[in-house]
């Protein structure tokens, strides 16, 4: 858990990009989660892996995604004091598989941000987060709107 | 696993519905999947999420999402023999808090089919997935193509 000063929703702009940090997947952790999850054979079975159109084993999408999730926390861009979850995702891209070893960097750019009307103590940041591979390559996008506290909620 | 046939892409037809089971999530299993990838106070700290706007401990969507890709896969909608994995989601929606002990069940329904022209052993097969409550409240869609084998791919 990061333990950097809350932020609310005026504490994200337009245009700022977050550096959610680097992470890397072990091929255990992918067979692991995905025997438990999606238990397709490319994520789990070494030879059935090998013989299908990926030539081994790849990490389960939602597992990326949650890589992603547990950057976003540790990172501090998701603040455990102001947020309040998200009403779902725009668009969710697997951009090419990620397969065992590969260190993931991740950013997030913010594209939108909007206090609520109705409910001025709350805001919606829209922000497109990526995970690119050691090639900077792009490998993951996630567009999404996250509702977040604002300042009228600060505590005084 | 299921042990039913194969289904290839041309076995998903527009406006089939398919049944994917229920399944129950537990306080312990919403907490603990929460510590491992998304430990926002309000999915894994009681006293936090009961002083929340959810006025509980609610699953993380991410964990909702897991539930319905492990019922596509016990359910055999997801078939482990045509499965070649996603691209990606148009629209994921977290419509309602899953809470602990809630029962949901899922039906995915079909509504698009379509033949590679490029590579007539593939198809893309999109399909509305939701889950829902007890009260037979929607609580969760996914609209979601999946790259599945067509007859084309399949061994004589």
């Amino acid at each position: 858990m990061s333990s950097a000063a809350p932020r609310y929703a005026e504490d994200y702009r337009v245009g700022d990009v977050f550096d959610l940090g680097s992470i890397v997947v072990t091929k255990e952790e992918i067979v692991e989660f995905s025997q438990k999850w999606d238990p397709q054979p490319f994520h789990v079975n070494e030879l059935s892996a090998e013989r299908s159109a990926f030539g081994g084993i790849i990490a389960s999408g939602w597992h990326v995604t949650l890589l992603m999730m547990r950057m976003m926390n540790d990172s501090g861009f998701i603040s455990p004091e102001t947020s309040l979850g998200s009403p779902g995702h725009d668009g969710l891209k697997w951009l090419k598989p990620v397969r065992p070893g590969e260190r993931l960097s991740g950013t997030a750019k913010i594209s939108e941000v909007r206090i609520s009307k109705s409910k001025p103590e709350l805001g919606f940041v829209t922000h497109i987060a990526t995970l690119r591979n050691e090639a900077s390559e792009e490998v993951y996008i996630l567009k999404s709107t996250s509702i977040v506290k604002s300042r009228a909620a600060k505590p005084r």
